[in-house]
Formats: structure tokens, C-alpha cells, sequence
């Protein structure tokens, strides 16, 4: 077997040494166009930052360690240019030398990845203007960044530009945040990152949604960039993290089949239209687990096992890949960000029936000191309960109930599932009602009517058209403090000794701070003859809504 | 309805709260023999140690907000002394007045808990020795903590034990924990309690294993406790945590069925042999989720979830509980040890086939900063693969591994499907191959036969016989600093180059640190024609069973 590799990182890494582990008399050739193989790719922005101190660390294994230990043939700096499908063997470039050679192959992998979009903007390649994608862009911002920039501007408000921000800011740099759409981390449904908004800002760094860069140029303090509202941000950094796009130029020009958007497809056991050749990481197109949909997902953890199964059936053990649900995590200081399967968006994209709850309990036992709220929204299909997707945002332990909502998607679980979950209790590390179970309760309640619900989000034409009757069951203190427009205020403690007060020709939607004593007011009321609603999640929801509502 | 629940924590108060959502109409009495209700359990070493610094933090609700949010006619200090299932009536006796009184009902719920067990050694009644129930016992242990103890001695070594121990420490008091096993926290299996062992040295505990209280009396400082040793420990501060019993007296004198053990037994439903009458708690036995037999586990997440479901019962909606899979976590300082299914003693005690793997990952990118590293050991079905418990030991993130874990449990999970589950990955975080992805790859490569494995603890008489030839590939600094008596050394990185060195007339045992180069290693013997198994877990393993080796 003499198996070739392109591309030397997450993916074709794992595949090298899982393949040298299967087959101690396999040829391996593994081919990079860059110096650095197995870097931590995502440790990038924290060595930007010094939060990483030492480069070293970003080296994951290098050329020398892979050869000794797997015995693999590293060839770094060398650019896979053709394959030549028919005769099964690639031409490759020393990109040192120039010098150019044939490499004859029984499989290949293809490995390349993704590469951050640079758009053709005037003054995109300024210096000093940048992508994030290896070592060397890392250690050229690194430079600027202890030399002194004064202020970054961060294109793009996905997970890497957060990760930049939190980065620059640690080194005093002031930074400006500037996204197309109208929110940051677009996976997440929008609502979803508004306290990361709050964080952003709490953090000093500034945040313009809705907009674009038109052009850069050179000015008075280094880059100028002109945004598409007129604006001029000075700067001496300027990062894209606007996306990126599959490395699949080799596949397209090979004939291999790619998707719309420019993933190589490949099936279940990770090969490409040609038998002889598979395809991992970021550069292929994958399934999702929950709407079964080709996506472009990328991200190390499923990379990292497409190199491990596509080596498997390549060796002759016919593992399939069983897709991918898009769990992944932002942390922005003491912030974290992480979802699970679809959001709200991409459900409502596909037409797909669902519900969703809002829960916002504490990351463990209240009664502990240190507890700190996290916000979960739960999305499930509304017949079976089967849970199609998670977000969650808050401080510590978000990260958990994520993971474990993750595992009750790839098992299929239902919300009644998530009720019966038995987690690790202490009263520092969870609750005896954990919020995933709390999440659970809620959905499965909702689902078998104890528990009629309404989303917030959708109360304003109905109150505005007299249907709704919108019942703050909270304390007058609370209610004082802040309250849904157009809402009543009975406590829900006086509720059954003032159900008087309250109209039968109406539906009432009750609402308190997150949920739990709407939920005992829609059973009140629901027991006394009224039609009645709970508003999901509550008050805390609607400011997620409308924070400046 | 008119129900009546005996007991107000847990299981008691979750299950009042729950029938008032479900009926506006039922009447129900809330019995509580102590003064107060629904306090937090899980957090009374913490106020014992001043962690939680406010008492009425462990109040979780109270009897007025019962009365007031739920209509809940709640009564405390009532002791339900007689069950007369015949005219479905109890004799209460309120415990101020003396007064005694009947009172009818259409469904009883059984929520005694489980006390904790003070054994008839002599002085186990004097002044100064305890156990911790309830606020009454807390109160007066934290009486004596802040005035001035200078010695406890805590007798038992499990959970409530040493989070006092913990308390005690932080409050300056030189603490020994007297424990009759040979081993701490007997849940877990007594290697995975090493890292725990060792830091209760570190905090400064004094830990006496194999040992037991004969008797306790009045002494120069104190009190003296008298071990079965001989020993003579002198304190101020004594106090139990050698188990719970059920409180099944009441149950019992009814004439329900009860396990050996004491606890009531309960159907599906949390019905017990009287079709009026639930049980719900530490109070009743209930089926292990992996084995299915009945077994009695006091923990407080089940006791609420049973509640809700003895009520949903009663109020006709048939749900079922699905067991106990015995999800706990201890947290000691920064450590914690966490498990969830079966141990691997409760597997041999049942004869039931099994395979196991430890891994000792760190809990995020090895490459961030303050990266800690865990064990992990995972239990799993030698033929299917199925999951069937695991134990996490370490600080940070430990938690959340065993609740993922928990869930591949409930959801009949196998170590393939482990190898798959797609996490939350960002460095701060996890890793692109989770610790519990790396406990399936183990676990998966040895059932699949990559990766044959012996588990360290049975080593020694295969050396003596000659029959094993033991390898260690690690590199010399570290097989010097340390290795298992009778190992030659031959780093992974050389071996390919030096197998005329090695036997072929014996097995060869390969290991590493933590098996990852030993795992390399055995796949390079296995295809150079050797007899090779991989050592599981590694030198790291080895002292987890032999600490002072």
C-alpha cells in the first residue's frame, strides 16, 4: 500500500499516524505545503495574545517526531499540484527548489482544509492587513501586535474574530469588531449571542453590526478602513475573519465531484467520486446529523476523526462517518458560547417543525457561592421530542451542558429523555435538577400541554390587536424594575385570590423572570377555567429579545 | 385527591410542589417531623465550614413559601407515626403539643429518607459526637467548628465525610478520617480513590484505613475515640458518616414490602405493595440502570426526578422511572472524583464479563494554559461494547466528562459510539479528541483486537513465570525516574530498529506513560510477528495500584 496525503494538519495528520498504527509495511507519504505540520490551529489567537506563551506549544508534533515515531515521510513545503486520476499519481512542487516530481499512489488523501476568504477589495493586501490561517500569518500579527499596534480592526464577527478581539484587548489594543449581518456568530440564532454582545462591550471593544469594509487604504494612522455607511476606522492591524472557503482546487481540477459551495463530496466512508481517493477535514462536504443536508462545517474534532475513519476503510475496515452536528464553542473571557445540531434559523430555513424552550438557571446549586446564569435554548420536534438542537451562553459549565446535549442529539434522545437524566450532583459542580434536566422539564411539559407556552419574541401583534392579555406574575419590585410593555402585574403568590381581576374573553399570557412561576400561573389559570399561556423563559428571554426594550 | 406526603425534602417537597401544578383542587398535607423543609442537603458541610456563609442560603424554600406559592398545607414538626391502610388513614403526632390525630387519605407518599447510621459502640451518644442530617445537626457542628475545636475525627471515608473533612481543614482543625475499607469513597474502585488519598495528605488530613471506632469516650482532650488498633484519637469534634439506613420503620409496620436492605419496595411506577400507598427517595430500593437488580442509592438528583414522577403517577399520567445509574461526584478543594453506572468491583461481585481502559488525559488542549490532567477508567461489555460505567478522578472538567458519559449510559451507548460523539472543542475547553473520545479509541481498538491490552494489576505473576517479557517504551530520563519492577527499556522511537533484542518465545507487555506509545508500540510487534499486548493506562495506571512502588 503506498498511501499519499495532502495536507499535513488536523486532518491528514490523524490519517498518517492512524495509518502507520494499522500498517507498519504501508509507503506514507505526507505532503505540506507549508513548514509546520499538526499545529494547533486553534490556539492561534491565544499565542497572538501571549495568552499561549511560547510558540513551541502550537507545535501539536513536528516533521522530525512524526518521522521517528510513525516512520511517515514528511515532506513539508511541498505543494500537491495535479493528480493525475488516471496513472493514480500526483505532481508535486518543492516549493524550496521549484523543483517538480511525480508521486505514484495506491490511495491518496485529500487533506487541504479551508482558507480564510480574502475579498478583492481595494487595499486587502496592504501590509499590515491580514488572514488567520497558519503559523506564519500568526507570528506576522504577533509581531505587530507586541510592536506596538494601537488599534485592530477584526472584519468578520465569527468565532476566530471574537478570539482576536479577546486577544488584542488583553494586549491594549484597541479594538473595533465590524460584521456584515446583524449579529456575531451567525450559527447561533441571534438572540442566542446577545450577552456576548453585552461582554464585547463590557470588554471595551466596539461593535458595528450591519456593516462592511469597502476599501483600505493607507492613512494617518497607519490603514484606514472605509466602511460601507461612510465610516473610517484608523488602524494598524486589520485582520479578515469573514469565513473561509474549501481548499479544492486540486479535487475541481482532478474531476472529482464538489458541492455548491465548493466542498469535496464524499460518502459515508469518506471517499470521493474516485474510489482511489478520500477527502477530510474542512475541505469536504459533510452531512449534518440532524437535517441529514450536505454542509460545510469546518471544525478540528470531526477533522481530526475523518482521518481516522477514511484511513480505517482504506485499510480495509469499512467504518462510516456519521456526520456532523456542528457542536462547537466560543469562549470570550470569562463568556462561553456553544451550541449543538440546528438552530432556530436553519430549522425555520428547511421548514422543519420545531419548538424551543429558554431556561436560565445557575451552573450549579444557587445555594453555593459562585453560581453563575447561563442561558440554555432548547429546540425539539414538536411530535416526537426529539431534540434537534442546543445553545447555550452564560459563564462556567456551559461547555458541559452543551457536551451532554450533544451526546442525547447523536443518541436520538427526546426532551422526556432529558428529564430523566441522572448527572453528577454537588452543589459545586450541578444542581439536583441539572439545567439540562430543567430544559428537559420544560420542553417535555410544553409537549404534553401542562405547560402551553408562547414565544416571546412573537407577543406584540396579538396584545397590539387585543387577543393576548399579558400577565406579569413577578413582585410590584420587579415588575417596577422592568417590565414586558402592555403587561398587567399580579404576583403569582396573590393570583388565586384575584382571578377576578382577569378577562375570560382572552387568552393571558403570564410571564415572570425565567419561566418557572409563569409556569405555576399558566396552571392556575388553566385549572380556573381561563385560556392561558406561559411566555417562554420570560422576562430574561425578552431582554434577549429587546435588550434595550 | 386528598394526598398526604410524609417527609418535606427531597423527594417529599418536589413531589408537593409537582401534584399542586398538576391540580389546583387536590388536598395536600405536607408532613415534616423537623422544623423545616426542602433545605439543602448537599450543602450542609459547606455551611459547617463557613464555604456557604449564610444559614438561610439552605433553605431552599420554606413552609410559608409553600403555603403561599403552592397552597400546600404543610406541617412540620408532625411525626406520621402509624399508616392504617386498611381505612387509609395515618395517626400524625404534631411533636410541640404532643397532640396526636388521624388524617384520611386518597393516595400517601412515602419520602422518609434514609438517617444516617450510628452504630452501638459505647459513647457514640456523649456530647460532641454526631451525625449530619439535618440544619438541627449542622448548627450545632458549626457551634463547636467556630467555637473553637481544634480536632475532629471523622469516622467513614465516603462522600459527607470527606466534604467535612474538607470544612474542617479550611477551618484550621487537624482532621483524621477513620475508614474501616481499605479504601476511601467505596463507590469508586480503590485505585481511582488514589489521587484523593493523596490529596487528603496534601490538605493535611490524617488518614486511617482498615481501622474503626471500638468505642468512644471522655478524654484530656475531650473526647477519645478508640480504634479497633489500639489507636487513641483525641477531639473535640466526632462524627459519623458510615452510611444511611432507610426510614422504613413506618413502611415496614404497615405491612409493605421492603428489600434486605430496608428500603421500601417500589414498582416501575413508585408504587409500593399497596397500590395507595408511593415511595419515592433514599426510602426505597430501586432497579440499578446497567445490572437491573435492585440496589438502595441515596442521591438527591433521583429523589427529585421520583417525586415528580410518584406524583404524575397518581394523577394518572403513567410514567415510568427508569432506575438509577448512580451518577455522583465528590469535590475535595480542587479535586473531585466523579462516577456513574457500575464499578468494576460491583461487575465482579456480579460475575458479569467485562473489559476496562484508563486514560489520563489532560482536561483541555494540552497546549493552553493550566491544562490539568484526569483519569478517566471506563467499564465497558466485552462483546457488544456496550457501555456500563466509568470513573473520572482529577480537578477541572472532570464533571463533565462523567456526565457525558451518563448520558452514552442512559442511551444504552457503546465505546464505538463514544468514539464518535462530537463535543464542544475550543483550547479553554476540551480538546479535538475529547478525553471521553480518547477512552472509546482505547476501548474500541481493544475490542476491535488493534490493540490487545492487559490491565496492570495482574502483571506480576505472568513476569515471575516467565511467561511475560515487560516493555518499557518510554524514554530513558523517564524509565529512570521510575518504572515497573522487571521492565527492560526500549523507547518507542528506537524499537523498530532494536526487535532482535526483544523474545519471541514470550508475550511481550509493552507500556508507556499512559498508553498511547505502548499502544504504538504493541501494533509495531503484532505486525513484526511478535505475541504483544499494549500494558492499559500505562506506568501512570500502575501507580494508581501501587502508589509506593
Amino acid at each position: 500500500m503506498k498511501l499519499l496525503i495532502v495536507g499535513g494538519v488536523a486532518g491528514g495528520a490523524s490519517a498518517a499516524a492512524r495509518a502507520r498504527r494499522l500498517s507498519e509495511s504501508a509507503q506514507i507519504i505526507l505532503f505540506e505545503r507549508g513548514p509546520d505540520v499538526s499545529f494547533a490551529n486553534c490556539g492561534l489567537p491565544y499565542y497572538v495574545g501571549g495568552e499561549i506563551a511560547h510558540r513551541e506549544k502550537l507545535l501539536v508534533t513536528t516533521p522530525e517526531m512524526l518521522k521517528s515515531r510513525f516512520r511517515l515521510d514528511v515532506r513539508t513545503r511541498s505543494s500537491v499540484e495535479v493528480i493525475d486520476r488516471a496513472s493514480r499519481k500526483v505532481r508535486v512542487r518543492d516549493l524550496d527548489s521549484g523543483r517538480e516530481y511525480d508521486e505514484s499512489y495506491d490511495k491518496l488523501i485529500i487533506a487541504t482544509g479551508a482558507a480564510p476568504f480574502r475579498p478583492s477589495i481595494p487595499g486587502a493586501d496592504l501590509p499590515g492587513v491580514f488572514t488567520l490561517r497558519n503559523l506564519h500569518d500568526t507570528d506576522e500579527i504577533r509581531a505587530r501586535v507586541v510592536g506596538g499596534v494601537k488599534q485592530a480592526v477584526l472584519l468578520g464577527g465569527g468565532f476566530i474574530s471574537l478570539e482576536l478581539a479577546e486577544n488584542c484587548v488583553r494586549q491594549g489594543i484597541s479594538t473595533t469588531v465590524v460584521e456584515k449581518n446583524d449579529q456575531v456568530l451567525t450559527p447561533f440564532d441571534k438572540e442566542m449571542t446577545q450577552p456576548i454582545v453585552e461582554a464585547l462591550a463590557t470588554r471595551g471593544v466596539t461593535l458595528l453590526l450591519g456593516q462592511t469594509a469597502e476599501s483600505i487604504q493607507s492613512g494617518p494612522e497607519g490603514l484606514e478602513v472605509c466602511l460601507t455607511t461612510g465610516r473610517r476606522l484608523g488602524a494598524q492591524l486589520v485582520i479578515f475573519g469573514i469565513g473561509v472557503r474549501p481548499e479544492s482546487k486540486l479535487a475541481v481540477d482532478a474531476g472529482l465531484e464538489v458541492g455548491p459551495r465548493g466542498g469535496i463530496r464524499v460518502n459515508g466512508h469518506l471517499q470521493t467520486s474516485d474510489p482511489n481517493i478520500y477527502a477530510v477535514g474542512d475541505v469536504i462536504e459533510v452531512k449534518d446529523v440532524v437535517s441529514g443536508d450536505p454542509v460545510q462545517v469546518p471544525l478540528a474534532g470531526p477533522a481530526n476523526r475523518q482521518g481516522r475513519i477514511a484511513v480505517d476503510n482504506i485499510f480495509g475496515r469499512p467504518l462510516k462517518y456519521r456526520g456532523t452536528q456542528g457542536t462547537a464553542i466560543l469562549g470570550f473571557f470569562d463568556r462561553a458560547a456553544a451550541l449543538t445540531g440546528a438552530s432556530e434559523k436553519v430549522l425555520r430555513r428547511a421548514n422543519r417543525p420545531f419548538r424551543k424552550v429558554y431556561v436560565h438557571p445557575t451552573h450549579h446549586a444557587g445555594y453555593y457561592p459562585g453560581a453563575e446564569v447561563m442561558t440554555l435554548k432548547l429546540l425539539f420536534d414538536p411530535t416526537t421530542g426529539r431534540v434537534l438542537g442546543a445553545q447555550g451562553v452564560g459563564g462556567v459549565g456551559v461547555d458541559k451542558r452543551i457536551d451532554v446535549i450533544a451526546v442525547a442529539i447523536q443518541a436520538g434522545m427526546t426532551v422526556f429523555d432529558l428529564e430523566e437524566l441522572e448527572l453528577a450532583y454537588s452543589p459545586q459542580f450541578g444542581s439536583a435538577k441539572d439545567p439540562v434536566n430543567m430544559a428537559g422539564f420544560v420542553a417535555g411539559g410544553l409537549l404534553r400541554g401542562e405547560h402551553p407556552q408562547m414565544d416571546v419574541e412573537v407577543l406584540e401583534p396579538d396584545i397590539a390587536a387585543g387577543r393576548l392579555f399579558l400577565l406579569d406574575v413577578r413582585t410590584p419590585q420587579e415588575f417596577a424594575s422592568g417590565h414586558i410593555p402592555g403587561a398587567a402585574n399580579i404576583p403569582v403568590d396573590e393570583l388565586r385570590g384575584r382571578l377576578g381581576e382577569l378577562p375570560r374573553d382572552r387568552r393571558i399570557a403570564s410571564y415572570c423572570q425565567v419561566g418557572q412561576r409563569g409556569y405555576l400561573a399558566t396552571r392556575i389559570l388553566l385549572q380556573s377555567g381561563f385560556s392561558a399561556v406561559n411566555v417562554g423563559g420570560g422576562y430574561k428571554t425578552f431582554k434577549l429579545f429587546r435588550p434595550s426594550a
